[in-house]
């Protein structure tokens, strides 16, 4: 490597689940550059994928502020959650991130029963952003609990679920079954057509609402659902959507609620703010590497690093190293993931543009050591990997 | 690097014990190498250092024998051992292992108390190969299971070793706190003074008979002694000694049994055998690379491998990579080093001329699985390194 420009580095990592934020994964990265490459330009850019941490990553990101609030949880107690308000310029702008209300880490473990789990608080953290004079909301999908279709959500934000007698429907997913009409003449004003507030989705595109890859047979297992639960939801799908259009008659021209990209995201919530609040649903990085600045750093790389919890087979579809990695190879830019865990067929990965790949851990170990040393691991292996670069350097001149 | 000339790899590992052999280890490393670089030219070099599996690997290595014999294990029953006829040229070269004998691994762990093993099946295989017609004896230590001093090895020879009353002593190394002394007239006439028969034995000059550093202290938990038996061989030792010095007149002159490089090696045995049978205690690898190529290959080489089951702070005193690590850096070359295991302190290698190291576990697994998978794991663990120092390579373009 020349010695008279410095090397220089782009981190853009994803957190490790139960383990690290995606800001404490890039400064474990940065001191194993460091240690190797003391000179070296470091730019981290921490990645969140609109799930677990990304309002706080990115309020951080943006000198923006959290706002702590009580909502109603997913099992309708109340919890601890909060929003983020952006220090961006240009219109105000709220993250609303719906794990942090509904998430599948707010359900204990003996009440996960996506039937009954509600998104109730996800609306009440969008009312109180609106009264902080929230123009734009984005809305984090990823690592809910709740497969209710976003009827909570919009329950909490005035609009009426009715049985065959008029009565109100009660929370969760299954309560969709027993859906007659909806009345959407008490929503918030604030968010009435013409209003002008602005709701940018971030959804996985892969995740559709009805059928045989909709989200209750997809993911509601994952949240706790029995079969027969999965068959109860996969039917209070089918439901919501024909009733949201038959009732609501704002709904956007064109949207397919069945089969629309990102309308199963988080437990059909995509579906549901789409027709009724008519919600834009974006691929999830659109909306949330809007106000980091990845791609220009990227372009003026030497090399990007990018890391994961689990390298595996799922990370090609559409996990943040592939997308770091998809970025990174408009600019010709070569990329190394470093990963807490390497799964099955992790190898699919250099297909997708992810040149090498590391593991962190050093010897059998324990999950939970894994887990605890998470930190002081990625350091250790960055350092191993950008060795294992520095060598290979020598033997390309 | 440059397409036009394949790159040359010296692979040189270690085995990983409880795993894998070191062919085994070699080509694992080798396939991983041709999944990124299917064009290079990959020499294997397996290593031995005078433990378990290096009479197998050194027959193999130079197209000798591997001769099956039944001796007298280190608990007094018969075990299936063997030892090595080299297939190469000047005088008929046995190995004799000393683990194939006396091994740790041939103690059932409910009886490990090096106070009673004995080394006496070691020289019933000397005997053999003496049989065989060998003019040269290669005796490699490590991973021995006994503390005896050799004085097992010897008494197989016709060694007489007698308390004061003129009776000869029982196995193991508790015994020689017995020791009045000794008669060597009764010792195998092939290998007395003159018989031309050489013993090289291949030792970690570390390794010393008496006093804090000796064998007794250092080496006998290890083998499952407590802490009185530590006693009791730490004085067996000292008295040892004392007697060798006494009556074994044609000891080499100028040898310090008690603190001479080599004399603790094999729980001893170095002593007894320098003392008795004139063996030299050389360095292990100047034994046991005798027969190898390593160091005309290692100097056409852009880059040099090797391996160990555990890389951590023992590495640097005197293991396989780091004398792999020295010899390549008399040439230049750079060396990376896979690693079952990561330990302790590990990054002290870095300082005695391994340029990179790399960890081959995957995920969180246990040891028995880690074990079990150490071929897929390793060779898996060699593409991922290679493929960054193809990144690196890029870099330093």
């Amino acid at each position: 490597m020349p010695s008279s420009t410095p090397l220089r580095f782009v981190v853009a990592p994803s957190g490790f689940k139960e383990s690290l934020g995606a800001d404490e994964v890039a400064s474990a990265i940065a001191a194993g550059i460091r240690r190797v490459v003391p000179g070296a330009i470091v730019n981290s850019v921490p990645l969140v994928d609109g799930g677990e941490g990304s309002a706080r990553a990115l309020a951080g990101a943006t000198l923006g502020k959290v706002i702590d609030t009580v909502v109603t949880g997913p099992v309708g107690k109340p919890v601890d959650s909060h929003f983020a308000l952006l220090g961006t310029d240009g219109p105000v702008t709220a993250v609303v991130e719906m794990a942090a209300a509904a998430g599948l880490s707010l359900v204990p473990r003996d009440m996960r029963d996506p039937t009954v789990t509600t998104s109730r608080g996800v609306g009440e953290l969008i009312r109180t952003a609106l009264d902080y004079g929230a123009e734009r909301i984005l809305l984090g999908c990823g690592d809910s609990g709740t497969s209710d279709g976003g009827a909570g959500l919009l329950q909490a934000l005035g609009v009426r679920l009715l049985d065959a007698e008029g009565l109100e429907l009660g929370d969760g997913g299954g309560e969709l079954t027993r859906l007659d009409h909806i009345d959407v003449s008490g929503l918030d004003s604030r968010l009435s057509p013409g209003s002008g507030v602005e709701i940018r989705v971030a959804c996985n595109p892969h995740n559709i609402l009805c059928g045989p890859g909709g989200v209750a047979r997809v993911f509601a297992p994952q949240k706790g659902a029995s079969s027969t639960q999965v068959e109860i939801l996969s039917a209070a799908m089918d439901r919501w959507a024909e009733v949201l259009e038959r009732d609501v008659s704002t709904r956007p021209a064109g949207l397919n609620l069945r089969t629309g990209p990102g309308t199963g995201a988080s437990g059909g919530m995509g579906a549901g703010v789409a027709a009724v609040l008519r919600a834009e649903l974006l691929p999830r990085f659109e909306v949330m590497l809007d106000h980091v600045d990845l791609d220009s750093l990227i372009a003026t790389a030497d090399l990007v690093l990018t890391a994961e919890g689990s390298i595996d087979k799922q990370t090609p579809k559409g996990k943040i190293p592939t997308e770091v990695a998809r970025r990174a190879k408009l600019h010709g830019k070569p990329v190394v993931a470093l990963a807490g865990t390497i799964g099955l067929d992790a190898r699919a990965n250099y297909d997708s543009g992810i040149d090498a790949f590391a593991g962190i851990l050093p010897s059998p170990v324990e999950l939970v050591e894994a887990l605890e040393r998470g930190a002081e691991f990625l350091t250790d292996a960055t350092e191993r990997a950008m060795r294992l670069l520095l060598v290979g350097a020598t033997l390309g001149r």
